[in-house]
C-alpha cells in the first residue's frame, strides 16, 4: 500500500501559497499506516493534469488529490479524471441538490456555472462536502483508488476524516497505526551524533530511526507501528530507552521540547531560579524562555546590555574591566553573569557577549566569537565559542543562546 | 522554458517538515520569468529518485532539486543523477578541499563519510557552497539543465542566487523580470486598510495589488513586469506612491521592513537612542531589535523584568507602586519606561507589562490585557491594550511588542 498526494492550484505552483494540505495529508496517511511516496504540485494546465494523474495512478495504490474542483474554467480535476478513466462526465442529481441547498442556506443565488460541480466521471462516487459547494470524488482507475478533495483546507480535512478514512478502513487498507517519536538532543554536531548511532539509523532497522538537525538541535525520529496506537507506541520504547541511555545528558526531551523547554523543566525540578545577561544574543535567551507558559515561577528576568554603559548600569560590570579586556571577553562574560545573579537574586545566571556580525569583527575578535558565562552557587565559569565568520547573524545568536541555556541545564543536572 | 522543482527528504514526504524550499524557489524562478510547472516531493528511495528525476528531465528545461546531498546513506541525489545520466561518480579534488577547509574553519574534525560529498556525476560542475559542507551539482541530462542544491534553506538560497541565477542569465534562459514589491503597514486592522484600498486591489488592475497580513503587519504586494529589472520596478512606482500617500505614517517601509526595522531606521535618522523595559513581552522587543545588524549604535539595551523584585532592582520601580496598583498597571508601565530611560541614559524608552496567558488572568486583569509605557524628553504616556483572552500567548507577546515599538517610531516621527 503506497499513496501519493497531488496538490492542484496555480497559486501553489507559483509559490504564492504554501502547500500545507499535502503536509497535513501525509501526516494523516502516515498515521493510518499508509506511506506516502510522492507529493506533486501542479498548476492549471490540462496536459499537466493528465501527465501527473497518469504517473500517480500507474505507481500508487491510493492517490489523494486536492484542488481543481471549483466552478471556474481553471478547475480541471473532474475533466482530467474522466479522461484518465476513459469515461464521460455525467451529472449527479443528489450532488446538484446539495449544492443548491448550500447556496440557499447562505442566502446567495446559485450561479449557473456552479452546476459543473455536480459533474462526475461516470462510475465515480460523490464525497459529501457539508461545509462548501464542491463535492469530492471517489473512484478507481486501474488498480489505484482516487480521492479528489477540494483545496480549501477546512473542507478537505473534514472530508478526509469523514469520507475517505472510513472507506479506507472498510476496504481494510488502513488497518495500522504508525507513530513518530522525536527525541531531541543538544550539545554535539549532527555528524558526531550520527557516528555514535550508526546501528540505530541503519537501513532496514525496526523500528526505523532517522536523524535531523534544526538550529543545532539534533533529533532522532523513531517510527513505530502496530495494530493499535498503544502497540505502535510500545514498539518504539526500547529504541527510545537506548537513545536516552547512550546520549544521557545530551537528551533534552521528546516532541517539541528544545533547549528552553528542557531548561524550564529542569529549573522546575531543581526549584532553582534563573537570570540572564545578554549582549550579542540581545534578549533572545529571555525571549525563548518567556515564550514558555508558566516560566515566571523560575525565570526572574535579565538584562539586555547592548552598550558598555548598560553593562555597568544594569549589571554592575566595572567600566575598568570592560576597558581592560573589551566588552567581548571572558572577564566581562563572567562579570555579566555574576551581576545578573546578584542583582536578581537568582540561583544561577547565564551570560553571552560576542560578535554576532556581519559587521564589528576584528582579527582578534572576529565575527562568530562569543563568550558565555555561568554563575552558580559554586562559582563562575566561562566558555569561548568560535562559530566562524561566515555564519549568519541569526545562527550566531541562536546557537549562542541555546548553548548558554543548555549549559545552565547541565549545571542544574549535575548539582 | 519550463522548470520543475524536486524536493528530496523523508521528513518532507512524511509531512514532518514543511517544504518551504520549493515555495521560495518557485517565487524566485517566477521573478526570472521562468514558470514552474511541477513541484515534486519524494523520500529516500533510490527507485523513487530515478522515477521522479526521469519524469522531470523528460518534460522540463530546467530541474532545480533540493536535498539528498548530505553525507549519510540516505542521501541519494548524487547517485541517482549519475544513473540518470549513465555516468560514474568521480571525486572532485577542489570540492574535497573546500569541504575539509570548512571543517577546519569550524575547528571540527572531518568525518570520513563527508568525503562522499565531493563525488560528482562525471561531467558535472560543482556549485560552491560557501556556508556548508555540501557542494551543489550543475549538469545537463538530455535537453534539461539540472541544478541540485542542499536542502538547508540558508545554503540553498545563497547558492541559487550566487551560482544558479548567473548561469541561467549567461545562457539567456532568464530574460524577463517580474518584481514583487511589498509595502508594509502597521497600526490598523486588515479589513480597515482593505476598505480604504478597494480601487487598488480590484481584479484586473495593472499592476496587480494584493493584500496580506502577518503578525498584525498588513502588506500591499504590487506585481510589476518588464524586460529589465528597472522597467519592471518602474511599472510599480505610481502604485507604490499612491499607497504611501494614502496611508502616511502607517507605512513602515518595503520588503522585509517590519516594525523593528522601521524603528531602527527612524532612530538612525533622529540620532535618538532607545531602551526597553519588558515584562510580558519577555525580551521579545529586545530580540526583534537586536536581530538587526548595526542596531548597537542606537539601541542601548533594556531589562527583562519577569519578577516584581527585578522591576525594582533593574529599573527602580518602587515596590510600593507595584503593591498599590499591581505589576500589570499603567502606573508600573510608566515607571518601567522611565526607569529604563533614566538608567540607560536613552532618548526614549518603551515598556510592556501585561498578562500573556494562558494562565494568570483574573476578572480585573484578564489574559490579553497589556499596558505599554513610552518615556520621552516630553514626558511619559501609557496605553492599554485588550486583545481578548482567546488570543494565544505568542500573539499577545508579538502584538504588544510591535505596538510598543511602533509607538516609539511614531513618537520620533512627530518629534
Amino acid at each position: 500500500m503506497r499513496a501519493e498526494i497531488l496538490s492542484i492550484g496555480s497559486e501553489l505552483v507559483s509559490g504564492q501559497s504554501l502547500d500545507t494540505n499535502s503536509r497535513w495529508l501525509s501526516q494523516q496517511l502516515g498515521a493510518l499506516g499508509v506511506p506516502v511516496a510522492f507529493h506533486t504540485t501542479l498548476g492549471d494546465e490540462l496536459e499537466d493534469h493528465l501527465d501527473a494523474f497518469r504517473a500517480a495512478i500507474a505507481r500508487a495504490d491510493l492517490v489523494v488529490m486536492t484542488g481543481g474542483l471549483g466552478p471556474t474554467q481553471d478547475d480541471l480535476t473532474r475533466e482530467a479524471l474522466a479522461q484518465c478513466a476513459g469515461v464521460p462526465l455525467v451529472e449527479d442529481a443528489a450532488s446538484l441538490e446539495a449544492i443548491a441547498a448550500m447556496f440557499a442556506r447562505r442566502n446567495r443565488p446559485m450561479a449557473e456555472r456552479n452546476r459543473v460541480q455536480a459533474l462526475f466521471p461516470q462510475g465515480a462516487e460523490a464525497l459529501a462536502n457539508p461545509i462548501g459547494t464542491a463535492p469530492g470524488i471517489w473512484m478507481a482507475i486501474g488498480r489505484a483508488l482516487i480521492a479528489a478533495l477540494p483545496g480549501v483546507p477546512s473542507e478537505m480535512r473534514r472530508m478526509f476524516a469523514d469520507e475517505v478514512v472510513p472507506r479506507l478502513r472498510r476496504l481494510g487498507l488502513a488497518d495500522r497505526f504508525i507513530v513518530h517519536r522525536k527525541i531531541n538532543l543538544f550539545g554535539k554536531g549532527e555528524s558526531e551524533i550520527e557516528a555514535q548511532a550508526l546501528d540505530l539509523t541503519a537501513r532496514g532497522r525496526v523500528p526505523e530511526v532517522g536523524i535531523t538537525a534544526h538550529e543545532a538541535t539534533i533529533s532522532f525520529r523513531i517510527t513505530g507501528g502496530g495494530s493499535t496506537e498503544a502497540e505502535a507506541l510500545a514498539s518504539t520504547d526500547s529504541t527510545a530507552a537506548m537513545i536516552r541511555e547512550r546520549f544521557g545528558p545530551l537528551v533534552l526531551g521528546e516532541g517539541t521540547v528544545d533547549v528552553p523547554e528542557a531548561l524550564a523543566a529542569q529549573l522546575a525540578r531543581s526549584g532553582a531560579t534563573l537570570a540572564t545577561a545578554e549582549s550579542c544574543t540581545g534578549g533572545l535567551m529571555a525571549s525563548l524562555l518567556t515564550a514558555i507558559p508558566g516560566i515566571s515561577s523560575s525565570y526572574l528576568g535579565g538584562a539586555v546590555t547592548y552598550s558598555n554603559a548598560s553593562k555597568s548600569e544594569l549589571l554592575g560590570v566595572p567600566p575598568g574591566l570592560i576597558e581592560a579586556h573589551g566588552a567581548v571577553s571572558a572577564e566581562v562574560a563572567a562579570a555579566m553573569a555574576e551581576g545578573a545573579r546578584a542583582r536578581l537574586g537568582a540561583t544561577i545566571a547565564v551570560s553571552a557577549t560576542g560578535v554576532a556580525g556581519p559587521g564589528g569583527g576584528t582579527p582578534e575578535k572576529p565575527v562568530g566569537l562569543v563568550y558565555l558565562g555561568l554563575a552558580t552557587p559554586a562559582g563562575t565559569e566561562t566558555r569561548r565559542l568560535e562559530m566562524g565568520p561566515e555564519r549568519p547573524r541569526e545562527f550566531i545568536q541562536i546557537y549562542s543562546a541555546k548553548t548558554a541555556l543548555n549549559w545552565a541545564r547541565l549545571a542544574l543536572l549535575d548539582a
